[in-house]
């Protein structure tokens, strides 16, 4: 017997809530029963977005609590910063699953929240009670979770390139430095000039050096793997295409490994996870292998003369970094395989 | 009960052969049980399109119709100009369906195919036994064929955008100007000055102005629906963009017309098609609305000053124009509804 | 014995005025002495183009027509439509030769401007005074001029595509129909969702489909070359790139020629001129072949199944499409050799 | 007087031959009398680079070193690794000065050389004959060279960037991580898979990590400002864009520094050098924001946190990184002003 989950989407218009749309207009047992946009309630869904024509038909609705109750068994969360962290609690009163894709519930500590957002913080009651999504690491604990906080995209790539290799001691995780690229979408879809076409494109660019709001979430997920208290540097890029992410990564090794040693250490530690694929010996991914799908693909380069390792590691940024990871999240609370509805092939070229 | 029909591929080392993995990897109703390459048999699939690492597992067949028979029902041939009309003969021989991708058997005319491809052309048994599938045009001759072949990508374009307006009577056909853009995957994987990142990357060019191989192909559908032999100018041109075909064409009216009068003729001859969107009044659609899916988007705009029409056509070069409209005519021959495993949601952005 | 010009550049926010920037620093007779931005007056140039960095230094004046006439001789108008109209004549009552990028002085009839600008016209005073400086057609007019119209950037492809066959009569100039592509930097730097980068790249759109302000700019000159009112299809589409515009155009000959034919006649019709460039028989331009430059490359493929010409004309939009065409008219006006200081070899790759 | 320099270009169908082409065209004192291709000598220069009609005139001419000498007072070598090495004596022994922009005579040690370019290496003599022409650090012993090796494209960025900073003892130069990223002109006009535009737009890809042939270059000046032998981590990245490069670099600082010390530091040593641009504290540049041009440009990103500074160097690859630098050479050894002829403002956007 299957059991079909309605789902409503609220923040809609941006990239994260479309993608959602379409990765769960092929989900077995989910059903899209409400799209959900302040900003454009009872307008077409596809007038915005004219590739969902004659896909996601209806209205969009207004961000109202009890009709959300009235039609949904669960919410993906897809608003900006600041958003989920009001609106969640009135929805979980109502006893929806909710699902936060935005850093609202990411730290567990608000005063960190607070120095990197420079929002206020959610109630210490609601981040209490979130669960951090990153599957491949907590996914045990997301089963039976009712609020999910969905990581961010650069720690979703970022963290499990690391935390294995941090786990097994293999390198000291004081000496990690990231840098970290971005496709555009990953900036959303207001208007600024730094996505303006003719700004990005033929264009390479650093950006948040030291500053990013992610730094936080990726340096408690790496403490917690080390057992202590971990400060990083994290760089971020723009990179003049759409999506993916690649985390480059570095440290020094704790004694002498060659690649093969951490092909295996990665490997024995993913061993059962569908969306995380370890590339042979020597190679290393390209974001592109990955597009349009729900894959973490990560590589390594020992260099013996620095005694250090390079870590790369890529993803979908709207998929294994937003709304596909998000799926697998509600796969995991709902006690589904974790793969269901997500066997996209990456799009290549 | 369901039928599970078994398809090989051959020449999955283009774009055409691998984008066919991509869409079958979701089919309900058919399994890939053989890809065949001649020029890598033996080598893992996965060697040559690292995004595949853990999907499509195996080692690529060599090209014997004995075992392609042994393991499959039906052949898709992605191969260039030139080897399908070599090869499908025999397969035929063994009792296999074939979908054949390339040119090989879409012109009736050997003596049109030799002008324009400049290859010797199949014999005319074949090209008579060959069933032309432009599934909306000729969908009802599709049912029961054994032998397919699937249209070009610019042709199914450029057609689904004329053939409602020229059989209405509704534009004079000798008066068509075809100015049509692809993206750079349509012109395969084999290495070119012509495919070359920094030629081609911000940079927009005419090419094979009035001598395409697609012309008489376009012709030879347009004379059918006009009932007279029409010749036509077509014009294609290369976008800096990996996907993605525009047709803009133009036409002098026959009479005085509005955009509602096409888009209701259109709307009309496509009813209860599920892969022709006809855009509302006025608005014309973006390659980009219809990337990684199988639809073909069409939008108007009459000029009264001029009398003429611009019609706007959009497909994915990759889908539409090649491996989702084979596997669409699978689906057709097979008695299946058209769009099955093909639900594909455009990938915006 | 060398004159210096003084020059004050207004708009100097946009990619126009940023231009001009860029193609003057180098000029043997030309000091930019005056840069001016009515939004930013009184910060560093460099401060929203940090390419100009330690190049143009010094801040942005306001726009004060005194303070302007104190400081230059010549000014370029690179604002938007609507604002020339408005400055231009108290410029010149300070006796300064104003160069007017916009599109405010191109058309004689003030009705086509209201209609196809909906804003209100100059007054037909300075239409009559302002000399349109299509430099390789009304070169001759320039000289002397102290109001001086710059072309539209789709105009200038599209007429130094067209004059000539119409001029000598091969081709019927009511069966021209217009299809031109543009980079994204046409749009200018304002921000719209239509030049937003995850919108627009891997994209390919239609846009103002017969809805185009430079309809009427390129029928008045047609007219003009025919001897008798013209009007005729022109379309626009994006193309996911900065820079470059292609025109490729069609038109029914009267009369059998060859590609021959159309090269000799451009080449007698632009002997002597520097910026012009026929293509030799049979091959055509691309746009990275002009890209950064001030040339306009023209070819042709003659075909006779159908008796139409394409004509291919390739152009910089915002060099030979704006800021490089201003200053070749100032050269002229200034009585000096057309390609002074532009003899900017194309940027490629 | 002014003294003409007759100059011969080698290798001019690649890329920096090319570059040499475009930049010397406005240089006042060079004149370029022999373009030198061995492939294709014989054919008009244009004809491969039609952008180059009507500027670059004339024919290719074969290697030889009697013939270039007949016409040329210095020669630019733009040829692959293990050419360069071959053809200098002669053309020394001609008399002729030689700018070598090729790596076969950057490095002092031939065992490094041949261990990392997998050739064999230049003969000691030309090796100790040969001035590293990394103009800002360097500069001085290039006035009156004869064999002038011009750096590689991410050496020069990578060392501008750092050398300031390893002399003044501000950093740990052991703990140098290096994270470069280029545009794909760098890897030429061969045709490869790694250059296929389909493979490579919307990609973004790590390659030869810890193996680029760039690493003893940098090592080598590295350990020359260090006073001691340095062994250093770099990565390289293929970015979706044609010219450009970004190097990121990551130190641990000796003591405690502030954006400001760096700025300043920075800013005295290259006092009164040209093409280097020291950014305002606390910003850093985009590639784009040099391209075009002979500029670098650096800014600094202190993180107190960490006790880390990350450094931000671009330069366009085809310009300072090759072709550029190259004259800025020819200018230090002419004893000419070192910007001379070089002016080229950043092409923006």
């Amino acid at each position: 017997m299957s059991t079909v989950v309605k789902a409503a989407i609220i923040g809609a218009t941006g990239y994260g809530g479309v993608e959602l749309i379409r990765l769960l207009a092929g989900h077995p047992q989910v059903e899209v029963t409400s799209v959900v946009s302040s900003s454009s309630a009872g307008a077409p869904i596809a007038e915005g977005f004219p590739h969902l024509l004659e896909i996601q038909t209806g209205m969009l609705d207004d961000v109202d609590p009890a009709l959300i109750k009235s039609k949904a068994d669960v919410v993906f969360l897809a608003t900006p910063a600041g958003v989920a962290s009001k609106i969640a609690p009135s929805l979980l009163a109502e006893g929806l699953k909710v699902i936060d894709l935005s850093g609202d519930h990411r730290l567990k500590d608000r005063a960190e929240y607070e120095t990197w957002y420079k929002k206020e913080a959610a109630a210490q009651e609601y981040l209490d009670r979130a669960v951090f999504g990153l599957c491949e690491v907590y996914g045990d604990s997301v089963r039976g979770a009712d609020l999910l906080s969905n990581p961010g995209c650069f720690p979703t790539a970022t963290l499990l390139g690391l935390v294995p290799a941090v786990k097994a001691g293999m390198i000291d995780p004081a000496s990690i430095v990231i840098d970290a690229k971005s496709g555009v979408s990953g900036a959303g879809r207001g208007l600024s000039l730094g996505n303006h076409y003719a700004e990005i494109n033929e264009n390479f660019k650093a950006y948040k050096l030291n500053k990013h709001q992610h730094i936080p979430e990726i340096e408690q997920v790496l403490s917690d793997a080390a057992g202590k208290k971990i400060v990083t540097t994290f760089s971020t890029h723009l990179v003049p295409m759409t999506r993916g992410i690649m985390s480059t990564m570095y440290a020094t090794m704790n004694g002498t490994y060659a690649n093969e040693d951490f092909v295996s250490q990665y490997r024995n530690y993913y061993e059962g996870r569908h969306f995380v694929r370890i590339r042979a010996n020597g190679t290393y991914p390209a974001t592109k292998e990955v597009a349009g799908s729900n894959y973490c693909d990560i590589g390594f380069a020992v260099d013996p003369r620095t005694n250090r390792v390079t870590i790369v590691s890529v993803i979908d940024n709207l998929v294994k970094g937003a709304a596909g990871q998000a799926i697998q999240n509600l796969n995991l609370m709902m006690g589904w395989d974790e793969s269901l509805g997500l066997n996209f092939v990456p799009v290549y070229p």
